[in-house]
């Protein structure tokens, strides 16, 4: 049995996140058809997190053990011959026997995209979060240095999950603007359920001037959900990068 | 009566062109029917050029003479809310009576988009050709000053074409990369039927080492179809720039 560490990329549109429900089409069931279909037989894949409805992968990494020989490249291009046009293999390599995509994370790093225009752009159409308000993204990365360092995030938590333990420690925030596009991107080693969108939710009210950026570590220290901005749609959202102890792979 | 020059952007994959066809959705008829939804009636529209099948537009402009009187921000906004999430308006200003899309157009300029990568990319999908083939931009380069200048394009003009005369004017032309992009851009007085794609196809084989960069002037003398590469589909193509002698307005 070989075990390897999958990287894909998919439009979250389509998809009802990544982990297998019923009743649902999500991007585990749509990779574990394409690989039945490339290797003969269905095998059991370990996602690096479950993703929500809607939300975009630049890479997601999954593990996956199984007896096929072909080399990690035969299978990148086999696969991608076989799966949808909105999810493709990126990279495939060969990691120790019980390497588990998700338990040996050391943490993750998401991008939310603003499209700041009154006006509509096709071209980004369904993979940023449009305001016509004018963004102060100066002041957006000033509220979002709040989040870095190890705090209970549990005013940036969605009611109704299910961890008790709510502290997580993030290691970079920030807003920078390119154009009309102002992303935040942040990297830490756990996120909460919605907490990114909730973040971003929060910092929008901060761009638009609604709350002064001081705010933000206010509303953190109250780990109360209820002062925290709304939850934004998924379509803004994109889990960027995986990180592992891993030879050549990025760092946290 | 006010006459009206509208920028539209739009992802060709579902429409059959710009020009109104019998028994297949175009940009044009659709763009009329948001119109008409706005403004209570059907307005006559005049494109700057045809465009193909599946070609893209960052930037195509149309003129409109109607009555209503809605400033120029109102029917962009307006028109955004009716028309379908792969089509929208950027831009709508008041031009003099009298004034053509298209017999007032001084020039354009196009982008073909290669995906230089093994890798299919989902957030690329339908919007470059992709070739595994690593390509030298630079080669790429120095072919497509070949084509800045004066010239009968026959050797780049698709058969059936109905114009007669095939002399062109390409004031830029040129072949960059950022990463895994590399992009050929060229602008001109005008183009013929195919041009850009088969122009795109030519360099593709510069690019792969395929043909020497010097051939390509060669066949541009020759005037043989024959000679130059193929026809590259349509989804690496936008149009980037429409240019007109307006005040404010990009100049060629």
């Amino acid at each position: 049995m070989r075990n390897l560490l999958i990287t894909i990329r998919y439009l979250g549109g389509g998809y009802h996140g990544f982990q297998v429900q019923e009743n649902a089409i999500t991007v585990c069931q749509v990779f574990q058809d394409g690989v039945e279909k490339l290797l003969g037989r269905r095998w059991d894949v370990k996602g690096c997190s479950r993703t929500d409805a809607g939300v975009h992968a630049s890479r997601f990494c999954l593990s996956m053990a199984c007896d096929s020989t072909i080399p990690p490249m035969g299978l990148v291009r086999g696969l991608n011959a076989i799966l949808p046009p909105d999810l493709s293999v990126l990279d495939c390599r060969e990691v120790p026997e019980g390497f588990h995509a998700r338990y040996n994370c050391l943490g993750k790093e998401y991008a939310y995209r603003f499209h700041n225009s009154l006006v509509r752009d096709p071209f980004l159409e369904g993979r940023v979060y449009r305001t016509g308000r004018p963004l102060d993204e100066a002041a957006m990365d000033q509220a979002a240095q709040a989040f870095v360092g190890t705090h209970d995030f549990s005013a940036f938590c969605a009611a109704g999950g299910s961890v008790e333990d709510k502290v997580r420690t993030i290691h970079r925030a920030g807003v920078a603007r390119e154009g009309e596009l102002v992303t935040f991107v942040v990297a830490g080693d756990g996120f909460l359920y919605n907490m990114v969108r909730i973040m971003a939710g929060t910092l929008l009210q901060v761009g638009e001037g609604r709350r002064p950026p001081e705010e933000v570590a206010e509303i953190l220290h109250s780990l109360d959900r209820s002062r925290a901005g709304d939850t934004l749609p998924p379509w803004g959202l994109f889990l960027e990068q995986v990180y592992y102890d891993l030879p050549g792979w990025p760092s946290l």
